[in-house]
């Protein structure tokens, strides 16, 4: 964390941004190692080019943060006090730039924030942090190691539970189940459990459909452990498997199989798509793949990069995404592999495990 | 929500606001009935004095909107597309007041919307919805009777699974379970179940903790459905109760009843957290009592109003909210009981409907 300070303040330096407040709980966590979400209430991290920082968080939580390991200034504020003032009284009030989260702080609090101080120039600072956080620490890539590992899981007790007239949601709470038995307090994202052609929808949501012999079913689903994500996809056939879902198959996998193989430190990330992008379409499936290949994961499962066929950024070693490829027919039904990926220093490694030969479910 | 739209129309004209522009969620649902998060795409409604409103979103959601019953024009925006520009060529680019969420809007969509413009004024339009959201129509409160009734469904689940030796995750999911099997695609909070001194924190994780005998067992939990939320407290004693749990539970019980009793149109809001506190602080137990009486209940999990003896406002008709009075002991555990409360004509029904008597559960 102090190092990540220390990264920070040096940009603001550079910038010559006076003070930044920093506003989410997950840039909050990153740079201090402390996750909670007051949510109404304020949270804040004042970080200066050539001072410490101080964090601002509801007096209760004053406690957890000092146990943590924080070592720096904390105002600690009362339901009844207000904390912009608090922080006016410790001295936060003279700044000609000022940096925040564009996109995060609420219009409401960068009027409170601007407040502190006379008229002030507004830079962000949220590019900053997406591009510290995009290459993961050792501890970081340990963590994501093991959420990815219960992302394997939640797809084996997934195929596990199919029998024929099981529910797409009957199945989803049996995943659900085992991993908060494992201890998964949350889950990334709201799993998604589909069936024959509601897996040919790429937003779905899971319902009462039953499972039927010659279905496809596809699981997306992910956790968050420690602080961090984690993000699947495959799809599997039930029983049976048509030669036109066959083939649906081995495109998909063919395509992310070609995405993986120019994962390495240099790649330009918009390459990531268009390979993949390239093989679907020469495959005569160009028109059922309407989003982008992934996206950056880590504290948040959707994170910089936006993994689109216009990112002209380069891989670098450390950098973990997923690539999801997806072809979905609205008749048969749709396919989406999908991997969490890290950037070694000469290629990749996928963090998620299940195997992708397309398998047939008995 | 015609007469939702017409209703926030007039308060443009009575503020002399020129345009709003409606950000959350939330607030799009409760006008449009489609309910939708593009997370970092953008979402919104203009709704404007004497002219009709417009609806902008992802292109991929246009359908749905429409198949919800929108008759209205809708701005459906490709990725590589920008939305704003958009919404300048048609037309809105004429306003000297603006409104908009100023505790949701980001500064950074906030610069973007006041960029349609020359130089602008800006108004909270948030306030408004608050308001015109706090009294639910009949609707609204035939589905929240139905989340209230899945909230005691969980509790009723979570008393069956408790045994000697289980985790407090084990039963977590166990309840999630049931609830997934019935439908219940998200809970409306993580769900708490705490066991013997952790229910003694009030804000605790539920974690490996074991039940003992003599352990209080705390199940706060609620669900979404049909776009509202339910959120339940009990407490149970685990096959016996010492002289000092049974104090404590049965003071938590009379400041609930206190605070019902005093539920009807007309009241003071301030007052049912007054009274409530009175009872506990009568009781001795004033300082292990931290936190506020409730919140308001409904599309969101905690809306307006906050219920804390501060609040001036007066109950309405109509009004949901919740009343959960807890006492912590950090040593013997906690105690919270919670019921979400709806105010009718002349006096007050509670939504879940979990009886309150102390129960030891063998």
């Amino acid at each position: 964390m102090e190092q990540r300070l220390q990264q920070l303040s040096t940009y603001l330096q550079e910038q010559n941004i006076d003070v930044a407040f920093i506003n989410s709980p997950e840039n909050f966590f990153y740079l201090t190692g402390f996750h909670t979400d007051p949510h109404e209430r304020l949270l804040g991290l004042l970080v200066f080019p050539n001072a410490d920082p101080i964090a601002v968080l509801p007096g209760m939580e004053k406690g957890q943060l000092i146990e943590t390991g924080w070592t720096y200034d904390v105002i600690g504020y009362a339901d009844h006090e207000d904390p912009w003032a608090l922080m006016k009284e410790r001295g936060v009030k003279e700044a000609q730039t000022v940096g925040l989260e564009k996109q995060v702080l609420s219009y409401g609090r960068s009027q409170s924030f601007f407040s502190l101080f006379g008229e002030v120039d507004v830079k962000d600072v949220e590019g900053q942090l997406n591009e510290m956080r995009v290459v993961k620490d050792v501890e970081e890539i340990a963590i994501m190691r093991e959420a990815a590992e219960l992302a394997d899981f939640g797809v084996k007790v997934g195929t596990e539970a199919l029998r024929e007239g099981v529910t797409e949601m009957e199945v989803l709470a049996t995943i659900e189940y085992e991993l908060k038995k494992k201890g998964v307090a949350a889950m990334s994202f709201s799993t998604m459990v589909l069936f024959g052609e509601k897996s040919g929808q790429p937003h779905g949501n899971p319902g009462d459909r039953t499972l039927k012999p010659g279905d496809f079913v596809l699981f997306d689903l992910g956790v968050v452990w420690k602080g961090y994500t984690s993000d699947i996809t495959r799809t599997f056939a039930f029983q049976s498997v048509s030669d036109e879902q066959r083939k649906i198959y081995e495109k998909v996998k063919e395509a992310l199989e070609a995405s993986l193989a120019i994962s390495k430190p240099g790649t330009r990330i918009g390459d990531l798509d268009q390979t993949a992008r390239d093989v679907i379409t020469d495959g005569g499936y160009g028109e059922l793949f309407p989003h982008r290949i992934g996206h950056g994961l880590g504290i948040n499962v959707h994170e910089f990069p936006s993994m689109s066929h216009l990112n002209d950024g380069v891989l670098k070693e450390g950098m973990t995404y997923t690539i999801e490829p997806g072809i979905y027919d609205p008749a048969i039904g749709g396919v989406r592999l999908e991997d969490d990926v890290l950037v070694t220093k000469d290629g990749y490694e996928t963090l998620t495990k299940t195997p992708k030969e397309l398998r047939i479910i008995e």
